[in-house]
């Protein structure tokens, strides 16, 4: 199996010498280091400059809104995994964020890929194009991404991330065509629908310039951050054990 | 198996109700979003209270300083698993975080249970008390962490974050124990350590109040941040192809 | 948040009591152990029953068949785990597993699924089937699962399966269709393509009665194994450090 | 970055060919497919030769043994994450299988380290042995690893494996000292223990030849196979939703 190679692998992310680190073109030591904060990190990695001060602000609200949410699944699953394995911090948070999935916080990057995918391959307004996506997936039997919630009528971190979004003069062509396909998508199915907080974050990171496949990554940081929390709290006052229990006392086994 | 549980579980991380979302006391919507950014809730989250302007700036700091350090192991994890399993980013990112152990980015957990764990045992000046924990771990053949690095004879990474440390005014106890188990570990092993990123971060995490359990967190944070920016490059400039290359044509089998 | 919940969970899998674990219906210690392997455990987890030994010979030949392959790309992501993270054997091989997508190894439940969900939708001799399917696949010009090979013009694997489903007897619908689609393809794309191991695996899979949603199971399980024997070989000989010198080596970084 | 490379990667594992595949000197498609099953694979990839008949039937008893135990901990994690994540099996699995650590199931190693590496410290009798290695865990306050267990004051599975090992008429060299390190522990401590499961595995797999670094191993393909089946049920008769619910409801925040 033995063949030469003079393939090279190009980077653009980063590289190190004896006395520097570079991440996309900046001295991380005196350019990034004390001048900017872990959010604006991310904006640099996947839009591949840093973030004016308003955007900024938004990339780190968005994050900070879809970082908590109570017990939720992943919150569970990370507890359980660190029941089993406490030698492995990084096992449960592993375990933790496999669940930032099509079902919770990952919607997101579905919102954003039919605002930067679907929507170029339609013509006209931007009303006009909502109802062509809306028609489109309701046609298809799918379920629109970023509408319906099942605590919040109105969710209040979607509504917070909007008016900041206006406040700090973010262009919003995404944002707005979402918030068309929520107006027309409720009219359509009949229902009021809740403009939820992955609906905004998909709008707003692809008003950003954040493609659409690494939006999903607002929510892996944003709930890294928060299953440490839930993992500290669990070392300190465990509640794993009585998760389990409460769940085997309403189990039953049938053949 | 059904028996009745009256069981209750307790957390003080989060909740939420119809129109909130609640996180150690503050109402995510209208006291976090667009006030702090996701670094510093991650103080919030470990910590237990907000952290003043000073302890934002430094944690981070030391976020940003261990996010990249080019095509580490992690990396390559990640990239290997995404060519495998395109479908899921939230796969490919936690198959990158589970390198987050003792031998990279990990250490700095390991540099904090020394400082916080092992310090206390041992009486005398901080000199001593230095003296006594290298002495131990160099007794019981153990690699001290946080000392030695391949690439950077001093790291400039380390040498920034402590000298931001003393210009935020930060309290230093745990740093100058470390700077001490350094000095020592240099003389007594009769040659020049790299005082590394990890244990100024394990250091400095440890003035900062962070529970030693959690520090591992903040690289968790950091490489969470870093491995989506590889994970879209390769989506858009693959290279796990070649690298599997490189490694097949350099692979022997013998019986 | 507290409500009271009168839910009940049922399972069918297994449960215990002080003196015994049951599995389906099985009593583990008694009817199981000793009696069945670990690949036919498979077969009644997701099957529901035991097989019977023609089917537990192919079910373990399909394990056994896609269960190693060379240093491929899940090798090399466990590899790096185990490198970083050498405490847990647990994480390395939950890297490695996550690797178990759609490109290698798991695209055998990408052929079950057309297989057992596609192929009823339409009418006609299994001929005009696999016609309409592949026809449909390449007018949305997606690739047909299960089809071509890099290194293996006619794969081995595939073709020893294919010999023991006949000799043993088993049903071959699915098998017969995926052998239409083999051939209609190679016609329609005008080129020879390998009918691969994956191929083989979804179609018997199928033929053994299978739910397609657990077919990528087969090499989960196969997966497992053989990274254990890698991680076992990269504590004994590592040759992570090396992978990723060769990979470094030939890394070049542009802004 | 860029250097020149000549280092070469060493493999005992495997290869492949345009018409082969090779695991440690054999050949996957006419010497194993259909001869041997997936347990035994497991044997010949970190023991390096295959079993014999009675190591065949032990070994796969052994996966058996501790596949299935009802709704564990790690079940709930990986319900958990096909909840959140329904489009990554893999996700779901890896995210249970990261629950096969220190406190469930993986303890199997623990036995084993024990019995491989710190047994051949100590001089005398097995009973010696025995004594020395339990006043050694009970004098640094550790808990004795395979025994104990809060639903089997005799654990059947364990029993069954010493009967199969005995009629099987495998050596037992480990065996006997975990049976003494079980008697010496229960008269030291003043209580019975159970000997439990892993207890059996960590012992019978070192009598096996299996090092201990992978005996862990064992319990992670086993519950691979377990996890397929219970993800699958939870596909079928969702569950996990209902294990948030109850969960939830008895959960209660404060600051």
């Amino acid at each position: 199996m033995i063949k030469e190679k003079t393939s090279r692998i190009q980077t653009h992310i980063g590289t190190l010498s004896a006395d520097s680190v570079t991440v996309r073109g900046n001295d991380l030591v005196n350019d990034l280091m004390g001048r900017i904060n872990i959010g604006d990190l991310f904006f640099l990695e996947v839009v591949g400059r840093l973030p004016t001060e308003a955007e900024s602000v938004l990339v780190n609200a968005m994050m900070v809104a879809i970082s908590e949410h109570g017990i939720m699944p992943n919150v569970i699953a990370a507890r359980m995994t660190l029941l089993s394995s406490p030698e492995s911090l990084q096992g449960a948070v592993a375990s933790g964020l496999l669940g930032v999935g099509d079902t919770f916080v990952g919607p997101s990057s579905n919102v954003a890929r039919i605002l930067q995918m679907d929507a170029p391959k339609h013509q006209g307004s931007t009303e006009e194009v909502a109802r062509a996506i809306v028609d489109g997936l309701v046609a298809q039997n799918k379920r629109i991404p970023g509408l319906g919630h099942p605590h919040h009528p109105v969710d209040p971190r979607a509504e917070k991330l909007l008016a900041m979004q206006k406040e700090l003069g973010i262009g919003d062509v995404h944002t707005r065509l979402m918030l068309q396909i929520h107006a027309y998508a409720c009219q359509r199915l009949g229902k009021p629908l809740t403009f939820n907080a992955v609906a905004a974050v998909g709008a707003i990171a692809s008003d950003l310039g954040i493609d659409w496949r690494a939006v999903r990554g607002i929510g892996l940081v944003a709930r890294t951050v928060s299953l440490v929390g839930h993992l500290l709290e669990e070392m300190n006052e465990p509640s794993a054990n009585t998760m389990w229990e409460l769940i085997e006392a309403s189990t039953e086994y049938s053949d």
